[in-house]
């Protein structure tokens, strides 16, 4: 970002205010990472509080009147760039941020941010207690404050100032046709599945020691690329990924000593979410530009490390003997098929976050769904647990045998807002077989070199294409230059149902 | 707080600013902590933007007009309050801390900080090559600055403005007359051990491995009374405290595996310091009330705890015997009192933080001594390394055999300033005996509670006495209070004399 630079003072005025929030954003990152990881329990009460004084403090420096008055000034000298330089793209998105929180009053800010700890308490005794009822009135609130803030944008459709939120440029209609292509093929594969015989997954349930799994994620996501002078790893209670800075991008991880594949596919997944935004290019280091897009493409470099790379059978005939060597008790007289088995087997399940890569996505499009239908104004608060339980019988052909298996499940709703929390989850998973495809087709050499533990073309060309470019372009513009394409199941289905064909004999 | 709260809004409005300015610094503690500890190598030039984004809204945030404002405001106010009253307390302590921070002119504390960051990195590149001559300019540099940051204040001498960072209220001149007293009697003491056979801490070298050490380190902290649900320990290169709130309050150690003496003295010390703020009373939460006085106040609890108790032949009636399980084949031979005689065995060396607590006083008076020469233009930068080996000659009969294990061993004057960065050892040193004595005087059994491992009695007397009042009053008040007495060598000099003349048959 040399040329503006150098000739308008004003941009560097702006990059320099930018880069104290983000220094802002920084820390409150830490905070929230220190008390995930390692803050004594008491230590509590005063890291909400600091939480929250770190974020308003960055809220107002973002809304603050300067920042509008120097996007306004650098308006004129945005236009003479070309729209895909670094400079405009920042002016660009800084914009977007700007107004994003400037619509928003800091009354109301505050008042969602007070709700949605008490909301959020309220789930947390809810749901061990299976007790919706007593979250109810939390979750009503909830409600009327999500459309409350959609109420400070102009929309087509109440829900797309929120997806705007996650996912910024996607409108409703647009997720609703493309999700309703996408169910279309689905449920028939789901169908198709449910009639064989179910694939044995017993070897992933003995006992693996957690140190062990820990030792062995760890130096599967290095020998992929994740590099601890840049990142760490770390227990958490749930998995995340957080940064810091490009050069210190940290994962979380969480092992059960009776189910492998959740600390496996996990760390693989948040090592996903992590070269993402490692692959930065670093001269947007302390700019808005540095990050991800939108959940959406977040989302699809995590599976598409997770689903596409860790989950097939090239992969597992490099790392499946190295498995055995950690594991020879348990893995020893296993054979790789078998394992590729177990990992991949679909079953019509309760709980998102454990459904496989088939159904996932149906349990996406029903929480999509009755978001949409809350803030609509078509589903009240009380009929939402039978809402959901239906959806689930009518969808999955199961029903929930409690609101703490159904509807508490997520904390979403009950810690963020309604709408646009979801829909991230499935434009990743279409997003994925997408890019994934693009990478193949340049490189149809690498499946083979992951089968012999080489990841660098594939790592490489993410870089090049998605990695590098940060928040520059919106999720569309982003999909289009590197597929070619806008927006698809076909990809996604078809790599479905070649894999889960073979998988099932279908 | 609650009176006041209650009746004058314009102090709830300044509790509120003070809260926010701690909840960064807390932020900004936190940065650093991370980075001492966690931090992947390659994270360091965000996080050193980062740190300093922080301490910058912090100071800009405390020297607002409307702190001033306020504080002006309440002034009626707070002269209606009792002196010691919690709330006219923070408004003195406020005002204090906002003068020292307002006399001084932003753009002075950015090139200060720049400076540090040069003078620091030049250090850590000539003190490994032994070149004084490369840091000299550097240093020069520092020694300006720091006369230009006296002369923001008024000042009987130029080091009254500096020393009053650390240890508040504190002079040169009654420095210097108590100094000269300590001087007066520790040499002759020095002297006279000197011409006794050594002690042999031949035991303390064998190895202990780390894991074992941190082990034992930790059970003997928390027997003592560090609480781990409101505070951890790391390791770090250099030990250090930190806290991020009253309830979380962490310590950093590190461990030579053949020096038994490092880790296991500077865990206690440590958790001294941290004991200290643990114990404030609560409802200093996020206000500038809580922590600790003064360098001095602080030391005195980190040595208390190190020296007094952790040197003593009591506390190791109780804990060697468990000392002797965990390292029995380097230590099941050796009988307590041989382990005794070398934890405080007296030696002339060169380095400050090896030193004994008999010659360590001499070590800080060399150092307070040669900052207040240079302050006050007596002594020349390119004079320094000579005028350092010189007072090593005349005052610990050693010569160092580099600048390295010189006038480079120590950190503070190139990274801090030069000034008021010493004498806070040594203060504290002295009252830790003042204190001892005081305590002792009200519950005479401690010592032989010490011997059967309870540490109650001191610990709820120092939390009485000391701890709860947090930064309520300033040390020589609190020394007053507590002792009836002021600053005196007497109680130190006598606990010296008592100790090294039974442990070298004086």
């Amino acid at each position: 970002m040399q040329t503006l630079e150098k000739t308008h003072p004003k941009f560097s005025e702006l990059k320099h205010r930018l880069t104290e929030i983000d220094d802002i954003n920084a820390a409150a990152s830490l905070l929230y990472w220190d008390q995930a990881t390692y803050m004594p329990p008491q230590g509590l009460a005063a890291r909400g509080r600091q939480l929250a004084t770190l974020r308003q403090l960055a809220h107002e420096k973002l809304t603050d009147g300067a920042i509008a008055q120097l996007l306004d000034d650098l308006d004129t000298y945005a236009h003479d760039l070309p729209y895909d330089s670094d400079e405009r793209s920042l002016l660009r998105l800084s914009r977007h941020l700007y107004e994003q929180a400037a619509r928003v009053p800091a009354s109301f800010t505050a008042r969602l941010s007070r709700h949605r700890t008490e909301c959020y308490q309220a789930w947390a005794q809810a749901r061990p207690e299976n007790d919706f009822a007593l979250v109810q009135p939390y979750l009503e609130e909830m409600l009327e404050l999500s459309q409350e803030w959609a109420s400070f944008f102009p929309y087509d459709h109440i829900a797309d100032p929120l997806i705007d939120l996650s996912d910024y440029g996607m409108k409703t209609e647009e997720i609703r046709r493309i999700f309703a292509e996408l169910r279309q093929q689905l449920v028939p594969l789901v169908q198709a599945i449910a009639t064989q015989p179910p694939l044995d997954d017993r070897c992933l349930h003995q006992v693996y020691p957690e140190a062990e799994q820990i030792a062995f994620g760890l130096s599967l996501i290095q020998q992929i690329g994740y590099d601890l002078s840049r990142g760490r790893q770390d227990k958490t209670l749930h998995p995340f990924m957080t940064n810091f800075s490009i050069n210190d991008v940290r994962i979380t991880t969480r092992v059960y000593e009776t189910d492998l594949s959740q600390g496996l596919f996990s760390t693989i997944h948040e090592m996903g979410h992590a070269l993402y935004e490692l692959g930065n290019d670093p001269a947007f280091e302390g700019t808005p530009l540095a990050g991800g897009i939108s959940s959406g493409v977040h989302e699809s470099q995590s599976r598409l490390w997770e689903n596409l790379v860790g989950r097939s059978r090239p992969f597992w005939q490099h790392f499946y003997p190295k498995l055995q060597q950690a594991f020879p008790t348990q893995l020893g007289t296993v054979p790789m098929e078998s394992f590729y088995r177990a990992i991949n087997k679909v079953a019509k399940s309760l709980i998102r976050t454990d459904a496989d890569e088939v159904t996932y996505n149906l349990h996406v499009m029903i929480r999509f769904d009755l978001e949409v239908a809350m803030l609509e104004g078509k589903l009240a608060i009380k009929d939402l647990p039978e809402a959901w339980n239906e959806r689930y019988r009518s969808d999955l052909g199961i029903v929930p045998d409690s609101d703490r298996n159904g509807v508490l499940q997520d904390v979403h709703w009950y810690s963020g807002r309604i709408g646009g929390m979801f829909q991230g989850y499935t434009l990743g998973n279409l997003m994925s077989a997408q890019f994934f495809e693009a990478a193949i087709a340049a490189h149809p050499g690498i499946p083979t070199q992951i089968a012999t533990g080489q990841f660098e073309t594939l790592h490489q060309w993410l870089r090049t294409n998605i990695y590098q470019h940060g928040r520059k372009y919106t999720a569309a513009e982003l999909l289009l230059r590197v597929t070619g394409q806008s927006l698809n199941p076909a990809p996604l289905m078809a790599y479905l149902s070649r894999k889960y064909g073979d998988l099932y004999a279908l």
